[in-house]
């Protein structure tokens, strides 16, 4: 799993930063996924290996423009790629409406499936892999955050302590893979747990919208290994962000701490921070949580898996 | 007047083109209009010394997405940026709805008078220094061409003559310039004919929409200075063309000819052609109209005026 930060920025696009957009490369497969789509989405992928065929999944946490305005480009050219696989597209009362006039008043041929959905708070997709929840923010309009829980991977089979007690891969193995017992030719019975390494836990990724603080916030970022918080403003405009519904730095480092969030994750800055107002910026949300970076458009950030105790 | 070319290339951006959008500065004040919108059209304003603030027209050719993508975010990033003055929004049925679907579905808040005309063919917009023609081309769906026609700047006065004459500067002089016929106090009468210079002719930018050659691009295009002409595709595909409601680059040149333009801008070039492909397409173009350029992505072009002969 890797999150590429396609957008970082709050309101209108700089030269440094485009609205929001992050994609989450998905690891059981070449797909990925998309957390909101700014205007000029679909022109940072094309910086990126992702190819738009490969994306199944498109999450809105919430519509004002900076997060939606990307939206019908991104699935028209998904569209004139040769994309053909069906699409999911999750997001606040209002999202479907928005897709469908652009795509009706434009007249833009539309040659997949596009499956939307207006989510209420809950587990909204479920597969094999995944889970991803979604809760409600506090914003000035309706805002979702999502928090992505990878299932846990069965652990390996014990080669050598197998190999030793004669049991040679094949059906047998296969049934201890699955967690069943088997009994050998010569009466002996093996037991899955005793041969198998402990399960690998899987990787939560938490994405929220903007927001204020608020105990939401908190509840979706429970443990993640990776919390992506929006910071629209340094620690010395706290009334600027509770007015507009936004996050300090420091509100976003009190939600991780408390939160017992592993990594932080600062994005959404406003455009009065240029590139180079950023490192005191993190400095501050370093002062509650230590694990803190800041997002820039292009970032690639690895996710990785926790070792089992 | 200049044109900057912000966006050349059809259906979706590639790395070398984004879709449609074309800057005209306007040369007696420091605004300037646009003609569509595609999707990252305001990104590529960020790349030149134009200020949003000062866009005071915008002129649509037709709805697809590729022309009209780029408006909501635009329209509200105008309003981020202070901009006050009002702004007047031309195109073709479905311009209103989209916009307004737009900013009411993502609460985009917009600080400026925004006025939208569904147009029809005709003399759309007339201000001192210019008019607008809008003409109904031939595409898929509604498609308009503009022709923008400069007036004619009066000629400036003889000042040796009138110096001769004894004529000094003030008043006499105004009545002059504004073409009135003048007593001096000896008695003498100054006939502004004959102490003004002939008028300089205006300027005519001719920019058409996704077309297949018709009588109405012919029309609009008669004498322009300059002729800005899809041609989405080369010499060899025609039926393609014509099949899609566009034009190749034989048919832009045809067009240019019979019109008696002096110049053509080929624009809007399928995504299957790179860079290294557009010299044999304008070589096709130039077979009939030697006067012929492809515009490229930030292209800055100065439109010269017509000597008086």
């Amino acid at each position: 799993m890797e999150l590429i930060f396609l957008g970082t920025g709050a309101g209108r696009p700089v030269k440094e930063r485009n609205v929001s957009a992050i994609a989450l490369q998905i690891s059981q497969s070449r797909n990925f996924w998309l957390f909101d789509c700014g205007e000029g989405t679909q022109h940072q992928l094309m910086r990126t290996a992702y190819k738009l065929s490969r994306l199944d999944n498109v999450f809105i946490t919430h519509m004002h423009g900076d997060h939606t305005f990307g939206l019908p480009g991104l699935l028209s050219s998904r569209a004139f790629l040769g994309g053909e696989e069906p699409l999911q597209l999750f997001g606040p009362q209002g999202i479907r409406e928005w897709v469908e006039t652009a795509l009706k008043l434009t007249a833009t041929r539309i040659t997949y499936d596009i499956h939307i959905q207006e989510i209420e708070e809950g587990v909204i997709f479920e597969n094999e892999y995944y889970a991803v929840e979604a809760a409600k923010l506090n914003h000035r309009i309706e805002s979702f955050g999502y928090r992505v829980t990878e299932k846990p991977r069965v652990g390996r089979l014990k080669a050598e302590l197998l190999s030793a007690m004669g049991v040679v891969s094949g059906p047998m193995c296969g049934k201890l893979k699955n967690g069943e017992d088997i009994v050998l030719p010569d009466g002996r019975t093996v037991k899955a747990a005793e041969v198998t390494e402990p399960a690998v836990p899987g990787r939560v990724v938490t994405i929220l919208g903007d927001t204020s603080p608020c105990d939401n916030a908190l509840l979706i970022s429970r443990d993640a290994d990776i919390l992506v918080h929006e910071a629209t403003f340094n620690a010395s405009l706290p009334e600027k962000a509770l007015e507009y519904g936004h996050s300090t730095t420091l509100h976003a480092a009190e939600t991780a701490q408390r939160a017992g969030a592993k990594q932080l994750i600062l994005t959404h800055f406003s455009t009065r921070y240029s590139a180079e107002d950023l490192p005191p910026l993190v400095d501050e949300a370093k002062s509650i949580f230590p694990f803190t970076a800041a997002a820039y458009d292009m970032m690639v950030m690895p996710i990785r898996r926790t070792k089992p105790e």
